[in-house]
């Protein structure tokens, strides 16, 4: 089995921390699934508005059109707004889970009330949105921002980790938690120093999204190919997007075909 | 004032269909109003699955930002599945509203139930999605596919109005609806021959949507600009989408300042 | 086209007052559009309670019914608490929309979140009960009191502008709100102010009424006159309702015969 | 204890039917309780339209300005549409239910899932949102129609039992029901023969309110007359409802001094 | 009519405060209802944790048994988690009713809005379940723990009640509340020195669930006794539990033979 | 580590069953993980009403404690109502999930609507009741019984595989649903034939269980022991439960001790 982590911004050293992230949660339980992960070619080399979210899709797009012509079995798109998670749907024979959904589901596994702890207080809206797709808004029991940008996360010299932790704290305490969520793919390594700070459980989508994926796999939970996510018609691009273009025949765009995809 | 229409996808035709529609409505009744529509320099022809919507975005979000260049007050995006919706409010000063959004609103106001009639059946969990987005999955009693595609309405040689129609008389009676609301911005000629055939109000959410703009701005209703749709942060993009990078200390993409809209 | 505000109260500086805002927006947006105000010769000097919106209703009803005798188009309703609406829609052919709807609605369109400012604390309840009506629990984040009652708004002497912005400024920070609705349509002149000092929209159901109640006669969505909203069924009334009867034949009460409205 | 069934129509055979019903229920099991029932001077012969439910208002709320005069405990209101029941609330000084409230509390106790006989089409959607206002959306599993008129229901000429009987198995049958709620206090004599047809409890809310006030009366569950549902504020009323303005130092209305109820 | 109240717990203090409470309201209003309260033989001293109500279920479903091989026509059951409920409701012919069940119903019927007082805090997530399958979400506004243990509340040496006051009236206050709950059957004598201090109605579940059982019968709402509460079909139980098989052709548990209910 | 599926029922041959389905998965992708299967020493012989239901949590806490003292890291309670699911997580200290609640969100993660094809209808509302306390019920679209009883489904004379093979793939096509998920454990090993009849994917709980209390184990998602599901406290339990209390100073009820579960 080959699962994929898609890392939908195109910032290297995010892929890289979600890739090892994967990785070792593989490595430990699943050692007969393959975990690699990529970025797209194009797009925001940060998502922290729905403008970037809108513009990291046609690289999401590219990513699991590229690995579907390399046989990949499932995806895991590392960002938790989960773009582009129906259309990738579409495109792919085997499971996509988001981010977020992958750990909202989770965390309802391990309690009954989880809190989220997210970057800036601007995508709480969208963590609002997401929870109320996948039937969780019960469930959850606040979205909290911790106004640290998406790439202070990855920087060493930044206080992020200090200042998530806090956020995680205080959001465990306030809400009377059974478990918190991280709300970003960039705070995947956090979650030991922060599961020790809080005292409940706390949730990465990368590796929960990894270990799920598999999981599907193993139990044959393959989608359907038809109805809402069958694969998409054959139909023209314009302009700067015709790279996309389904020709009539074909199960991938035209970028799918030449290029491979980066493996990190 | 100046409200746009946007047509999400790229055909020429389309966009001439909704241009004349809003055209029409402002005509009559907002003779201060300037209405023109435009349509992508990017994208699919036509849009009926997840993964052309999600490739229609970046050139509603395109339109938007050479709009804004433009001083263009308010925009409708005319196609049912509200592409880009939040991305767009981010770059707009003035109202930005999708044409399900439109249409569900006009068509509560109206009735307490509403009933839709769409494309494919492969697009109703988006219409049910979009309703639950919108308040409205109490105030909708159905949503029903009549299988024709998004491109055949507007071939005149087609059997498409008399198919929609015929979806339209069905759904009344089997929801005891009060209205309908047409769920493809290229039913909205449709408009007037369906609602003698059904006997209730149709919504068509182009010129719902255009008065409604015209609504928001003429009662001040301009958004905010902060919080969850301020405008993005300046940001680089890879590759492909370079062009709809942000540069520090601009409000709009790169691509918004040396080209014109396409006005139809 | 002729759109008639009812002020459901019997205070002529109100009736005056909802009958500016409305033809101020009106004049300058809609200039086919005949805009008036018209109060009923019945019930309370002002609507703070249950049983003064109960005994509001049937003035509510004589003034729909002599409109309808005098071929106006469209109605709203000038109280928060939309009193009487689905009996209206009943008597009148055309759209008849309620203050609290109206607003709601527009507040929607502009932001994910809006927070209402009403009058006495007694009336938040029902404004709950409205927003669940009309879909509008998830798009609202909370409601507050401002302690003000009806007529101190229109005492120029009173602090009741004072008072009403510090509650609408402290709503959005306590909310994080894009958008305020004004919860009265004794407020409606305060707009302008508020909106100032709050620095997001403040939607006032009285132009947002009368602007859409002009954007459905324009898109052509009157109501179908059948089913749940029919025309009332001929019916006796006793004793001191007894012009309220319906006579067999006839499609209004007895009251709509003799009587003018009185347009102010 | 002194419990009063308010008839909200004028048509003396339903005050008496009602009444009958209360009495017997109460007679064998609460003789503690004296039972009467009254009907308004005022309003529609029979309730089928939002309309002439509007117009019942003022005569429910007469009675119970009369009943407080007189020293009435509880009331109940035996129209299914539940009219004027919060208005109702502020002018009692003990506990007031609606015939809808009843019946589905009593319902939702005797099973999970229960199916609503209401008389005509148009009603429907009332009683969905009077289902929705008690938190009963998810325990009703149908609302019926059988398309009698409310008067025909005490016509012993017509052929409304059979008719409301067999939409009562129809609705059994096709919803799976635990539980019946008769939708119209016109059905009240029918229970048992329907009960008897279909095997389930048949809830009739004249009963059903009558021994639920009874049992709010027993437990000392008298509202608090304060919040929503405090005495109204004295307040001028014009016109025809003059007799309902509520004088300055007074707790109910000129109505309730002279004039006696009319106790049948 | 015989209505039995049975307490789910082994503590007979407890078995007889609920029957105290219990033939205390039935006395003075319901003079033909035998009430007696029981107790099982078997599980715990008193229930504070899900383990504890899961254990207690064999007991409430022996006492079932018995009461039915009796002839009692209705059971309350007097613990806030209603514990066994739906199984009960399989066993016994007549009416059961669960304690937060009577409460919340009879709370809901006082008022819009209501607030629980419970005992500790690890049982305020089962109280949330039970609203929501009760449809009680939206008219309770609070649910609070006061962390007294449920044996504290008999101890009359204890500072229970104070502290069960102290944290009624900080409820009410801070939800705004028209009634209050009591969260435990054991704070069933509270509810007067309670409703004084607080000033709105204090529901207490033995009472009202006595009451509303007495009001089922006298309405005729008896179960139906096939569907999800048919009789439980023979069924072979191992081990510990084999006293509670159901052998062919026997409506009750063999448990229900031999023994006689110990009625206090 | 070690997960260990518990049947709830004391049928051997059902233990069997689940204990063959959760090794196999296991023994493809999960090879260091031990996984067993247990059932308990007492209660019923298969699960198929609310009774049943309620006497087989005693037997799933008996091997819980076992388990723990064992040194179990997770458990799967393999019967579809999802046992004593609550009490089973404050006596365990690793991940407890519930065989509907792991098939619901393995459902959901591969496609938006699943259906439900469960044994006796009787067994429906319980699994509506599960749907909505894990926020599934936008997610499902249909709950089908096929009126096979538990114990066929474990015989090969029967016609169970043909009678459940036939209910699904009408389900799929009534529902138009992604998925379908098995509604008892012990259609465990028809997944494969239902899937290839249906087309769309089919979730076994029993697997989709196995594999998530894997993977919460794998990324430490471990619940956190206090709040809702803390240890119990401490004790007495009377008579035939005796051997379930808690002494002071344990965690653990007295059975724990002396026996060894029973490893099938």
């Amino acid at each position: 089995m080959h699962v994929r982590v898609i890392n939908p911004n195109t910032t290297r050293a995010m892929t890289d921390l979600v890739g090892r992230s994967a990785r070792a949660v593989a490595g430990t339980t699943l050692p007969g699934v393959r975990v690699d992960a990529v970025q797209p070619t194009m797009g925001p080399a940060s998502i922290e508005s729905h403008y970037e979210e809108a513009l990291a899709v046609p690289g999401v797009l590219e990513q699991v059109a590229l690995g579907e012509a390399e046989g990949v079995d499932a995806y895991v798109l590392a960002c938790f707004g989960d773009p582009g998670l129906d259309a990738a749907r579409e495109l792919a024979r085997g499971p996509v889970l988001g981010l977020a959904e992958a750990a909202f589901h989770a965390a309802a596994m391990v309690g009954r009330r989880f809190t989220v702890v997210t970057t800036l207080a601007r995508t709480v809206p969208r963590a609002h949105e997401l929870l109320a797709r996948y039937g969780m808004t019960g469930a959850c029991v606040g979205v909290h921002a911790c106004e640290v940008p998406v790439l202070a996360l990855e920087d060493p010299a930044s206080d992020a980790l200090a200042r998530v932790t806090a956020a995680c704290v205080r959001a465990v305490a306030e809400d009377d938690a059974d478990a918190v969520v991280l709300g970003c793919a960039g705070m995947a390594e956090f979650t030991g120093h922060i599961a020790a700070a809080v005292g409940v459980p706390v949730v990465d989508g990368v590796v929960a999204g990894t270990t799920f994926a598999a999981s599907l796999l193993a139990i044959g939970a393959r989608p359907a190919g038809h109805g809402e996510h069958a694969p998409p018609p054959p139909k023209a691009m314009a302009g700067l997007l015709a790279p996309f273009a389904i020709a009539p025949g074909t199960a991938l765009p035209a970028l799918a075909r030449p290029r491979a995809a980066v493996v990190l």
